[in-house]
């Protein structure tokens, strides 16, 4: 484990200037692990009034990054990923949660579950994604 | 093929709220393919300068989507899609360019590679994708 | 649900002369989900004595495929997939189980763990994938 | 480049036990790039006499990780691959080709088609594929 802190986490994604676009919030690092939660407005949606893919794969791609850097540390660097839409998310709060899968010093392999919760409790499942993260640090 | 023009693309496009938070553009629709491209400011970058890999992933989600409608119709969902990171960009025009490989009425699988082109005319990969679209038609 | 027993499923099975290759036997079959179960053989290797990448992509392909059968009907085409290569197997038995994700009418989406079961009972992680099939019936 | 030739790609290939299973040739080799060649039989059949998936998804495994291999060394394992199936298959020949996408020292991104050459000539995509491989030498 790497010893980075949520708050440590937060300050990265803070860092970010394209969350600023986007809006997500850390809540929760660490152990190979990360949760990222968005409160869905008008400004992420596409032509249907659907949450747009783009939101989802961001997400993603996001939190896929924060769950490996809590076992491979700071410096590291997505390869890539893949992601599968679900059911169509219209509002609500999605829910982004990884996990490391597998992993070397060099290397996690990270599943993500996209859930959206309606104002109302239901749960939906948005999207699920796998991806590879690799340290860039020598 | 759908006589979709151009133009009327462009409108979907602008109907996307979330593109306003990105502000890609349509430069190329029709035949089976797409093209759009986004000057990187910095409103695009992750905490090391770079272009957000969420950035790359929704450029790939939406021009992939736009390639298969101009073959399949407007009434097209994106199922999902797999994107490889290449160079990390940091400036510049991003060029996102797909095109369908196969399709049926129902479905297509399209292709997409991401340029970086440097203000001095430098051209990298920034990325590569694939995906998957389907039809809602009846 | 589709009403396709185990044993219909394993018929369906010993129908693929590709499977007389692998040897590859459908142990769990039903309610979104399947397992098939494979014991290594010098045959499953690659140059390094480790079990062939494409043994694996074969496991992922297929018992994805079983699992959408299970809640699309037996007329189904697998679209595509994605496979993460874990933990190298050299021996023991290899564990591929599917469940469905989410599903429609006439597509589903597919998770896939692939775990190495050694001859004295340690098991290690050998490949995650999802995949989504989709239903050719009428 | 690595200096490995045809011949020597082909020894590594002839040292693959589950290749004498499936029958695949290497048929080019070198700067980025490899073909295998398959002579579609019986035994490389689903239930529903179209090649079995499991084959083709082989046969992506194995092409990109030679391509990469002309660019990073022998010593290379695959860390994933995403296919997606287009046209099904029948008979013939299938002729899948990788070529790197992009590299570095350490890892390449690479492409495949598969094309399915009919006895007449004709040729269909089967299926088009997507994967990174990574150096395992220090």
């Amino acid at each position: 484990m790497t010893g980075i802190t949520l708050d440590q986490a937060r300050s990265v994604l803070a860092a970010q200037p394209f969350n600023d676009a986007v809006g997500a919030r850390l809540v929760a690092f660490g152990d190979g692990s990360a949760r990222l939660e968005l409160d869905v407005e008008g400004r992420h949606l596409q032509q249907q009034g659907l949450v747009h893919g783009g939101v989802l794969a961001y997400l993603a791609d996001n939190v896929l990054t924060f769950a490996a850097g809590s076992v491979l540390g700071s410096r590291v660097v997505t390869s890539g990923l893949t992601i599968h839409y679900l059911h169509g998310a219209r509002g609500g709060t999605l829910r982004a949660s990884a996990s490391v899968t597998h992993h070397t010093a060099r290397q996690a392999v990270c599943s993500v579950t996209i859930e959206a919760v309606d104002p109302d409790g239901d749960v939906h499942s948005s999207a699920i994604a796998t991806g590879t993260v690799v340290s860039t640090a020598r």
